[in-house]
């Protein structure tokens, strides 16, 4: 879930007050959870919940004009498959509506199923069902991913405690700085970055991990997580809301890629891109503090990292502290996609 | 699913081929029918199935720019639950996917939410899930609608056989007149109808009527079923591909409502529109003629009309015939809202 700047003109809610206050009251299944998840959870068979998320992707606000048509079909899959992730599900199939504009192609469309194809296979899932319009206004695409989870296993976003500590997976802030580096051609060369770093950050934009590997981990040890699309600060503040925690985390200790690092040291006015610019689809997870060895060994085993970045609080502040200890001024409002 | 006239330029294939070319190669789970139906149908407990469905509308192309936002979500909401009724099955809940345009206001919002309200209240679903996106280019609204379905009992599109007497619920045609009647202001005056005719076809267009009352006379009594969504000549098209079969059926014994009565009397040139031009959202069944007086019996009790129209086939031609038993050259295309 995602929102962009108010254009010009009455004031507007935000896209979490829009869904409080329009779209919640509309949730009465259970199973939604007030649309306070990323995803709703219905019982399946008696042994397994089914994990329902939608999410969808619009030409100009998720990827760009020039992508490859390969690569909006997986950031489209990829991006419902991060919040499978951070429920701790194993991902099952997903129907997909492909909105397209007029001047569509089908070598275009070509690529576009077969960079589907290869996703299915890399994430072992199923086309279940689509529809495809035509769209005058510009390619949007929609998918609702289905999931499983053993019985009552599924991970929320609304149950962190204070004392938990809070993990990211991966590294923060390289898609947002490769959505940077794309929008100012000089930055790179600028901010002295090789080439092989700046088309890491770039890809690392185009091409999102959702990070399945760590959903075993996830279910066995978090008690909360939630996928990071919005950026890390305000999604950070969504899962205290919905827990009704506070947190405290350290900039110096969220975990940055060598090519974010070097960026951010030429240009430390990139450090709110990074901690909140969106795009990541890492998981944000609260994990028990007795939990903490056991979930960062699990994550590292299954061949990816969880970095501690702080704590779940008892207040209601979201605060992101700097190498003194003061509270940046970052983090209360999620990158907004909408 | 559906599809627009060919822009000028190269050839490129419509829906059906489309899907069938790139997508169904995808379709790789059981349940996904190889996309030939409109619903995948997994299993769900011991007792019964779950039944999925997606399907988008945009503006321009399924509504208008100035249809109130309630009925736009209505029909976002409608044409999904039609698909869940063809498939006998009952609606459970949504996941809705809202891409709206950088002008969105408010109280355009709160309408749009109103109408779901009234909607999930008729219908008993719920909201599961949902994102909201910016969307560049024009309102387009996706919906992913879940059903359930006693195991093994979905009604597909793909057991039509030769002999079964194929039925449509309610009347053919009013929704694809209501629409010319609000692109040809003088049309109405000019065929003579009333307001109240010229108001109930309008509205046929602008809120479809999801049969889900007749979804247990279905799956008692129908070999096969789907909506009609794309006109009638066309998706008996559609029904008799995916089954094997053709068809015969009679334009006389095709139920037109007074209005639309009136409205081809006065307009004959108005018959494709009637069987072929879309969004009419009614159910075709094809019933083994043993249980064709039960299953209309059904369906009456149930407070709809079923009228028998034709036969499934042996061969593999779709005729639409005409009062003195002539082919009609309409039928092989269905209305393309892609």
């Amino acid at each position: 879930m995602c929102a962009a700047p108010v254009a010009a003109g009455l004031p507007r809610p935000g896209e979490d007050a829009l869904i409080a206050r329009y779209f919640a009251p509309l949730a009465l299944a259970p199973g939604a959870a007030g649309l306070l998840d990323d995803a709703a959870v219905l019982p399946a068979d008696g042994a397994s919940d089914q994990v329902l998320t939608t999410d969808a992707i619009a030409v100009g606000v998720h990827f760009l004009p020039d992508d490859a048509p390969g690569e909006i079909a997986r950031k489209a899959l990829r991006v419902n498959l991060s919040d499978l992730a951070a429920k701790g599900a194993r991902p099952y199939g997903y129907l997909l509506t492909l909105a397209l504009p007029d001047d569509w192609r089908e070598d275009w469309l070509a690529a576009f199923a077969a960079g589907l194809a290869d996703d299915q296979a890399a994430f072992g899932v199923s086309l279940l069902g689509g529809d495809t319009i035509r769209a005058a206004g510009g390619l949007t695409v929609s998918v609702t991913a289905i999931g499983t989870v053993a019985r009552g296993a599924a991970v929320r976003r609304t149950t962190g405690r204070p004392g938990q500590r809070l993990f990211v997976t991966g590294t923060i802030g390289d898609a947002a700085l490769g959505l940077r580096l794309r929008r100012d051609e000089a930055l790179a060369a600028r901010a002295g970055l090789s080439p092989a770093e700046a088309a890491f950050l770039a890809e690392r934009y185009v091409r999102p991990r959702p990070r399945l590997d760590a959903a075993d981990a996830i279910r066995r040890h978090a008690a909360a997580a939630m996928d990071i699309s919005d950026g890390l600060a305000g999604d950070l503040a969504r899962l205290c809301a919905a827990s009704g925690t506070g947190a405290v985390i350290e900039r110096a200790r969220v975990p940055l890629s060598p090519a974010a690092r070097r960026l951010v040291a030429a240009e430390p006015g990139l450090w709110p891109a990074v901690l909140a610019g969106g795009d990541d689809y890492e998981i944000l997870a609260a994990v028990p503090p007795e939990r903490a060895g056991d979930f960062a060994g699990e994550v590292a085993a299954a061949g990816l990292v969880a970095c501690d970045i702080g704590v779940l609080t008892a207040d209601s502040s979201v605060d992101v502290l700097d190498e003194a200890g003061r509270p940046l001024p970052v983090g209360k409002a999620p990158f907004q996609h909408f």
